[in-house]
């Protein structure tokens, strides 16, 4: 697996400021100011503590660049990288000081994005073989989307829209205000620009045929069982994308994906995963 | 178990208008626009789908607010409360577009934070009866500190030090480059103000002696074992403080909290909690 | 022609306070500071020197609030509404000192958005009857995007993408960069969501016919002369919508329209549409 | 014509972070990421399409340097320079995905900057010779006026006030809230620090006396035709610097020069100033 | 004395947000939290416990409106006023807590903006009958400026330029590179705008002899004895605005007005001004 | 006496670029524009005109640096470094137009903190030889606290709580609140972390008596004779640090520190110390 287009600089130094804001506040890491001569020297690796995939580097390298610029970093691992227990991820040298300082943020960032990259993999790796593809949702933490969503590639996953404002998905509340399935999606036909997919939620196979009728780019099955989902691809015939979701875990993801449905969304791995256990090792 | 004090509303807007602007981006809630009309009133109500504590109302209201100045906000449970499966938290009636808009943001930042609050909630009720408190680390979500340690403070837990800022923790890095225990403790206390409280970590009970000797404010004792914690309390005596670290799950936690340690902290709390399964529901 | 979704408060709120500032300085008017009583009353209409669309009334709004929150705000024309010379748009009154402060802030914002709405519609009314969209590019004033692509709407166009990111559009250097059309289409849907829609722009009809082939959700016929155009609708025969760029003038696009492609862009309806002229008479 | 002294670093950063934050999203651009290969090196140069003056070069250089810190850019003409079509203005080789990325942004900058110095350009070389000097009014787009007005003066023109805050203009509101042009006059020396100058706006010859008397710095003669101009400026013997305004384009801005007034103030340059056509051409 | 225009909400909000976000940090106010119950009320008056004049009440106000916008605030002395120990300045009532927590913010502004306004007034009332003015510099705390001038303005001073953009400001170093006084002013009046004052900085009576002929519209006499200040005067005629700067204290200002100066300028107002001491008492 | 942890650079930039963007405004310092050649080079020192204790050099870097990143810049003496007038502390070289650009800012960061410093540092050496330290209070001026408390650390005094998150402070009004010291000694407790110290003003004997068996960390002795210090010493006997303040000042501080006191606070040097006097001398 190899990693996605890294993130924007910008989006990077802008979140990473903010965190180490948080971190040092208006007096700074008293501790090492104390105990810590000014001018000593260390050095020291990130390595994992357990299995995973890595992602958010370049907001660890932000986190040590930021408190001391000739800080000396070296990646063992890049972003998309598979890590087992003891694998180093990145060694870094410079002013002490600097390096307890963003020692936190650096591992707070790489464990949050890391989980998320590992959560994915896990799903992403149970349907290996089949057509479809694992997707994140708009469950995503706050500030965070931009981030968690590269994580989410990271992983072997693929995005789902990032936001309102790029994709249209018509769910059960705006088909009842647009009067039904049919008169919903050609509003949003009407009303949108050439350049944006619509997707629309059926929850039964009705829906469905008269989703496809009124030309749906993709359809949403939600919480479908597998029977209907198969019931749901051999009606679709190709002609609109359908995504799966509901009740997706490590455990049913396969059984969803031989459905043949293209596309699973989860919204666990990015509001629900578990942080990847990392640490800094000074040497 | 009552809620603590509400967060600064400033704090609050800040991330709220955040996690709008990211979800609503440049074009805004284009199916809403597409497909609900401008002046239709809707009605709805968030509810819990899963039992846990709740964490990160003001959130919540902050964002249906921020889309409608004029929409009605009715809490059904406030921060700190236990809810099961069905019952309402808050009931918001509007305009429906604006409710559309708000409703993935209110929905991620309450069920972040409740999340965080149950498992807090989960430990601390294991613990109940003993003399420990559930405590949180700096291990939190980059740019939701504030808001996490709050929702430990609704699950019943309490706050460790918020950052690097506000209190010492000297840990063996410091130790190292002080020439030992006495000498750390020895420059903290020269170096910092008299409202700063002082904790070590040390991973023998040698070393505790010694931290006890040099007059440490609070002791952390680092994945001991609980007869190791047992003879830390023992040899202590109300000198200082106690925490205890490492290996804390809901499994665990009690015995460790039977030891006789004043504080147990765990950073899965608030890196690692599920998010509370929760829901909006129109009317 | 009807007004679309109005742009978020968030959005209006910022652009309208960074210009405040850029007018009022540190010293704030200092001219009606020195003439005015700071108690005098005003009332006074912005109204239509030229015809046109209208677009932005939002903004004004929240420029005369942000100086004074009491002020009384009567509009008279919506976003999207044709005024002629003459015509009132919206009657404010309040504290002379502050409808003087905001007013200049106001008719720029309304100026600049309705020139871009008017030289729109001017577009769209060319194109009346033909099945061809008038559209808006990334050629943008720097910061102003999400209102300037709003005036479009108002000024009955629609929206192409809003930015690099929620859309694929493959170019030349792609082309070159993926060893040609083909597979620059198949790693563009190997690697983006199922969110995303792809366009593909040609410079010949043989290129046209290798996008079709690769499954182009949209092709770009750049600079193609009428007759082309002609040729490429008739071989598309619905597969894709085709777009037509390049020498698009008030003169030129009923002709463009009539070849029957689906959507026209233009980049000079936002970077140089030509500010309409208002202006705010005291009563 | 050489440039003016360069914009702030800050400035520029700051207008050029926030476009590159819009054209980016929190996608980036997806079309490179999938068609480019991450390491591909590419080289380009912007050239004029169309005849004209240059401003915003370093708007176009932060643009770059920010999606990819090691491009090397040379530029081919500065900020004031004339171009005819086919000119070249700035060589930049680097990252392919970066240029790309940066390439709409940076093209915008120049092209709208470039557009106001062209507009100006063309009014000051059409008043060459006499003693007019062409300057720019506070209607210019929300949030680029220091930008503007910056190229403003790469077209040969100079700058009238910046803001609400940095000069007194005295309107007819202004004198009818004082009570006159006297009273207007003397209630702004009264009020104002002693480095303020002060101008009026009047309709008549009778107010310009007055105006006169009462000691104003600058006088500013609003849609007087050339006789009316030419009294004015034969009453004023130089008491007070003379400005005119209204009714200015190219062909008549010759004969409102050459009735001796100083100053000949536009608002068309900076408010409805075509884009000047300007291309980046991969090598 | 009155109090000059109110500074803009912009400023206010801004620079009070800022403030309380530096004092609440993360944890907030977590004394009233722990002591105070949340649903208590209370009542306080901020008063003086010196003689002073009052600047910066919209700056309490807003401490106050931004921890609880329900609080009652009832002004007792606006902004200029003269007060003495005891008289009260601002009245308020609203939640215990809140009031607390915005209480030292309040203060520091308060104080800190009194401090210069009491400075600034002294210094004028010793001038008193004499046709000079009391003005600032741009020697002032960084971040400041905007409030800190209008103080100025508040104690019966008048403001000096607000920086380095809205006024000319020639010295010794600008005179030496531009080839001595009459080139430099030759310089400045062919490039700025004519809205743009000159000032030139002189160190003797033959200097300001040049200075005058090169038609400076201000000339600034620094160090000057009173002798030779009167000898400046005689000689300038009434030709420009002299300003005399160095060594201006509440004893020597006097004889330095009454050589005829018109404008006597002071960092020290500013920068060195000690805080009015206020205090809040609850009832 | 060494200098204590520079502040953060995150710190430290986010409030010169806040200051220099109040100095440059939007248009820039017109005056080096106009009479100082683009290309002129210039070397200039910050040297004291009178003694005193330097803090902010590190502000002082910045502000050189952001206006001219290839400046040259050679620190001849270090924050909390004692300085006599004519004494060196800043050499610089680089564009002529750049250091004047920097020139007021960076002296007027130098001159605030630097002033400060001194103003700390006259105590801490009236008090030399006692136990007593020097501790500054939340009484800063708003929006420079981590400076300014930096400052304190540069003069040799020490930091009292940096806001009303970091340590409990109980004043009258929460002791009457909570219904007496005790109550609210034990509210506080119960409710913050283990990490929080506590301090409880007194303002008799008896109320120490009460704080010293509730268990106070350290008492706050307002206003006390110090006979009364004494005597509060004498009845302490260590079980707490004891804090003196009110009437705190270079004569009567020797007096107060004698008693045997801890820790003597003062208002005075945070919002009231004057500048210290700095010039740039252009060689």
């Amino acid at each position: 697996m190899t990693a996605p287009d890294r993130p924007s600089p910008l989006t990077v130094e802008r979140a990473v400021a903010a965190a180490l804001r948080e971190d040092l506040g208006d007096a700074g890491d008293i501790t090492s100011a104390a105990t810590v001569p000014a001018d000593a020297a260390a050095a020291a690796a990130i390595a994992a503590r357990k299995p995973g995939v890595i992602a958010g580097l370049d907001c660890a390298l932000a986190a040590f660049r930021m408190t001391d610029p000739a800080v000396e970093l070296t990646p063992r691992a890049g972003d998309g990288a598979r890590v087992e227990p003891g694998d180093a991820i990145l060694a870094v040298a410079g002013r002490a000081r600097a390096l307890l300082a963003a020692e936190r943020v650096a591992l707070n960032f790489l464990g949050h994005l890391s989980g998320i990259a590992s959560a994915t993999a896990a799903l992403a790796d149970a349907v290996r073989g089949t057509g479809a593809k694992i997707v994140c949702t708009r469950k995503t933490t706050p500030g965070l989307r931009a981030l968690e969503k590269y994580a989410v590639r990271c992983g072997g996953g693929r995005n789902h829209r990032f936001g309102l404002y790029d994709a249209v998905m018509i769910k059960d509340n705006h088909i009842a205000a647009a009067g039904g399935v049919r008169p919903a999606l050609a509003a949003a036909k009407a009303a949108c620009g050439h350049m944006v997919r619509i997707e629309i939620e059926v929850d039964s196979l009705d829906q469905l045929k008269e989703a496809l009728a009124g030309g749906a780019d993709v359809v949403l099955l939600d919480n479908m069982a597998p029977d209907d989902l198969r019931r749901a691809v051999a009606m679709t015939g190709g002609r609109a994308v359908l995504e799966a979701s509901g009740n997706v875990t490590a455990e049913t993801v396969r059984a969803i994906a031989e459905t043949g449905v293209d596309v699973i969304s989860s919204g666990w791995i990015t509001h629900s995963a578990p942080s990847l256990d990392l640490g800094l090792d000074f040497l």
